[in-house]
């Protein structure tokens, strides 16, 4: 029986596929596994049979068997740990890479959250113009950092893993600002990521339903 | 041979374990793995030395053989992994203790973190009035949705685990506001976790890092 997941019924991002069902859907076609997604309205998100399976009322979930799953970190470790493709076999390597899977989540997106948040919420507010540059300087730092521990590889650490995965999503998340390209190894990072044939068909999926969402 | 952990030479919170290392001390204190401490100072932290540790130039690090560990979350799921006590034998438990562990840090730890961080670094900035309320909205936001779903359960999904530990660690940084009080059951949550003899033995080992730094 196929995994089921739920993503969102109408695309904030009409189909650039930045929510975190992308993720999800990456990583099951980089292993190869077929799911179902069941599509949610934001109405059903907060209400009690999603709460169920979400507490904090967010997609992505992860319904496979006796077992719900939600938060995408712990989705794709589920599936790389039951799958050949998204963590190393050497036990150090696959520590590492799990390391990077939490820098991605803990570290490098918390900034990038918070700054996409005041553009979009803060905007008519006195003070957005002095702050939001404070917001662009803290996701800089994190993106020097990155940049300066990738040098000139094609992956964080070795082959492409999970850790990859969730950071070229987390990266994703600036496209609608010019940061990860003031990083030119960064931005090739992002580029050697959604050229992958498992996160074209991922990106086509999802943007499938917010064409099918699209009035004729 | 122990693992070695690092943590701060000066405690920025006075002793109050709010820093990530005492994350990993519990945690190898429930397990009953002996460990090493190297103190860094917060000059160290930017030097190449340790960048090589951590590429985000913070602590905890973990070194044990030729493994070298950042991120907290990754450090204790390694921990975990590797020892009896932190998490189920299930395999499903397992996944949903993990999902646990993933949402204090990408979910629950965000806002709490932003909430600390505008009350340290814009206090005197003439939006703090209007913005600091929006902060702790946010913040009440995933309180209460971790309350409903703890109940009056002790623990998030059965029997202590990883995840616990977390998400114990990430309420904890509430401690300067009343916000956790406002929700009993969290409270009590927080406390039972503060109660383990393990967390007491963490506690009062980053505690005495703090007091040998007094001058006398």
């Amino acid at each position: 029986m196929n995994p089921t997941i739920t993503a969102f019924e109408a695309s904030p991002d009409r189909g650039q596929g930045l929510a975190r069902d992308m993720r999800v859907r990456w990583a099951l076609e980089e292993v190869g596994q077929p799911y179902d997604v069941r599509l949610v309205s934001f109405g059903e998100l907060k209400k009690p049979e999603h709460r169920r399976l979400h507490p904090f009322g967010q997609i992505p979930t992860y319904e496979e068997g006796d077992l719900t799953l939600f938060e995408s970190g712990a989705i794709i470790l589920h599936i790389a740990e039951r799958h050949a493709g998204l963590l190393p076999e050497d036990a150090n390597a696959r520590a590492r890479a799990i390391a990077w899977m939490f820098a991605a989540l803990n570290t490098v997106e918390p900034p990038i959250v918070e700054l996409e948040m005041a553009t979009i919420l803060e905007r008519d507010k006195n003070w957005y113009q002095e702050r939001h540059p404070i917001l662009e300087d803290r996701v800089r730092v994190r993106l020097r950092e990155l940049s300066s521990r990738l040098g000139d590889a094609d992956w964080l650490d070795g082959a492409f893993s999970a850790g990859d995965l969730l950071m070229v999503t987390v990266l994703r998340r600036l496209s609608s600002t010019a940061e990860v390209e003031k990083f030119p190894n960064l931005a090739a990072y992002v580029a050697r990521g959604e050229a992958r044939p498992a996160y074209r068909r991922a990106f086509a999926d999802q943007l499938a339903v917010f064409t099918a969402s699209l009035p004729r």
